[in-house]
């Protein structure tokens, strides 16, 4: 199983080592970390050099994978007790991130099903490398879905980082970018900064400038006049968490950008796989809306840009109604409307056409 | 004539010097600059140390009342000569700001009415104190009409700069709050932080929490979901010019902000001075939008914030049409609903109960 990847990712296995984008360097070094141990694999999730749940999930089972071709040992009870051991230790990398218990779960379950150390290394590496190529397809699955609603020349608008380098490769909100250059179509993009961390111009601008894309970056203030005087066909959006009502929390600007959309009669979509629905949430009322420290917003690049001692009020997500949202477009398909009875549907049948 | 201000203001007359607040240095540094001299009052205006076009021209013309203070002669034709140079000169310190050659001006034909040096020395001061006096009652008028649509404990936004270092005293607003803290009311705000050049966090959060008004930061996309959940009574913005349809240019933001008050179903009132209210402007269509360098969104403090070489749109206006508006408070009185017929009518009679 090969991968040849000429855009731009989060995490390329290379065999004996990863190369990690560091993410914290951009966007004014673009840097890839030479990985060749375990430890700079716990490193680079703990201290968000790696971001993005799926990514964050690729890196720690490359990260064993590097681990097992390091191993000496024939015996195969102490190398799977060896193994747990490496599991438990990157479990300790980033403690709140299902995606990569989920991940190296994966990888100590495939280990268990080998006869040998050598056929326990193989299944290993192929196991890291079959969830690496599932995000990627569930990605693109999302990205041509989300082209179906699209068409050639459109020009479209996003917020926050929903990219390809959060996932294996095309992200989520991204993913239509990236299949449609595919295509040879031209799709053009604003991408809203996203205050107060910047992932819009720090990740969005950069990782679609990077691929080639044509992106245009705004401060978040400047939505409706763009959508209004620049004929954007749709806002295109990832998301945090999709309720069973379709409600949908997001990135905070994100319920303002469906507003403002809905006034001016522009489409407003939220790309999402359907790992991120969760029937268990009834609505958006249900969703906590955390609420991050102030100097988020009264400093920047390390420097006070507000008074001392000013109050704040600093949350991280929103949450859109899903009245705003014109289509919920995962992996399996396109939902409009009716979300309550549409969005379980997903989860019992096969909807990809 | 005497004032006594305990409010931040951005022109302090005092006798021989000025006082003038250096807003190049908020909100990391309150400094006050001592001007003596005319040299310095074109230099504070030349580099924004002041700004907002009120207050330049009250410093304007302080300037000129300073330089009286300091000429040497009786000869009333000699001064009045000597008189319209310095005015001249003090023309070239910021050759687009209609208020300076306004302000200037009265100066001028306020020293044309006297028949000595020593008259004219007098009518001068009388004359700079006048134009500060009557911002200063505009302002208020507007902050009293304003404080009518509104009621002790409300919640307001904002965004930008309508504040009273613009102005005389009060701004436009930003007067209710002023008024109503005179009333013993409590009215907060939230203060948008007016990306890209923060005029919002650097200037109104600033000015608020120094005159004591209960004010809390947000930045520019966490508007809507402070609309949705802090019970927000209204949205309250200055304007750069109104046209004869009620259509609004101000700020970059402000359309966004409209479109989201209006979604939610929460007023959204425009403060503005009659002098901002063209009606050889037929609608907002007519309004040129100013784009500015790239480089206002790219850096911040110095540093950059966006990849090398990124496209970016940066207009730093935007028009709110009428439609959103849901009154637009002169110090003549409010307006609501019909702006196309009501509007000229403010400028024939006085309305101002």
């Amino acid at each position: 199983m090969s991968f040849t990847q000429t855009e731009i990712s989060s995490v390329r296995y290379r065999g004996d080592h990863l190369l990690i984008l560091d993410q914290q360097q951009l966007p004014e070094h673009t840097v890839y970390l030479n990985v060749t141990k375990i430890e700079h694999v716990w490193d680079a999730i703990s201290k968000l050099n790696v971001r993005g749940a799926p990514a964050i999930g690729i890196a720690a089972a490359f990260g064993l994978v590097i681990w097992t071709k390091q191993y000496k040992g024939e015996d195969l009870p102490a190398f799977l007790a060896a193994l747990q051991k490496q599991h438990d230790y990157l479990a300790t990398s980033r403690p709140t991130a299902v995606n990569l218990f989920w991940a190296i779960r994966r990888i100590t379950e495939a280990a268990a099903k080998a006869e040998s150390v050598a056929q326990a290394v193989s299944l290993i590496e192929l196991e890291a490398l079959l969830i690496q190529k599932e995000d990627e397809e569930t990605c693109r699955k999302i990205g041509e879905h989300a082209l179906s609603l699209l068409k050639n020349g459109d020009a479209l608008m996003t917020i926050c980082n929903a990219g390809g380098i959060a996932t294996a490769r095309y992200g989520t909100a991204l993913a239509p970018f990236y299949i449609a250059k595919e295509k040879g179509w031209n799709l053009s993009v604003y991408a809203n900064e996203t205050r107060p961390v910047l992932q819009g111009s720090r990740l969005t601008a950069w990782e679609l400038q990077a691929n080639g894309i044509d992106v245009t970056l705004i401060t978040d203030n400047m939505a409706a006049h763009t959508l209004k005087t620049k004929n954007i066909a749709a806002v295109i959006v990832g998301c945090d968490r999709v309720a069973a009502n379709g409600d949908t929390a997001n990135k905070i600007g994100t319920f303002g950008l469906a507003l403002q959309a809905k006034a001016l009669g522009i489409p407003f979509y939220v790309a999402s796989p359907l790992s991120t629905v969760d029937l268990e949430t009834k609505s958006g009322d249900d969703i906590p809306i955390e609420e991050r420290p102030a100097k988020e917003v009264t400093h920047l690049a390390g420097k006070r840009i507000a008074p001392e001692g000013i109050k704040v009020f600093n949350p991280a997500f929103d949450v859109t109604p899903a009245q705003y949202i014109s289509a919920i477009v995962t992996e399996k398909g396109i939902v409009t409307g009716d979300y309550k009875n549409k969005l379980p549907k997903l989860f019992q049948e096969d909807q990809s056409s």
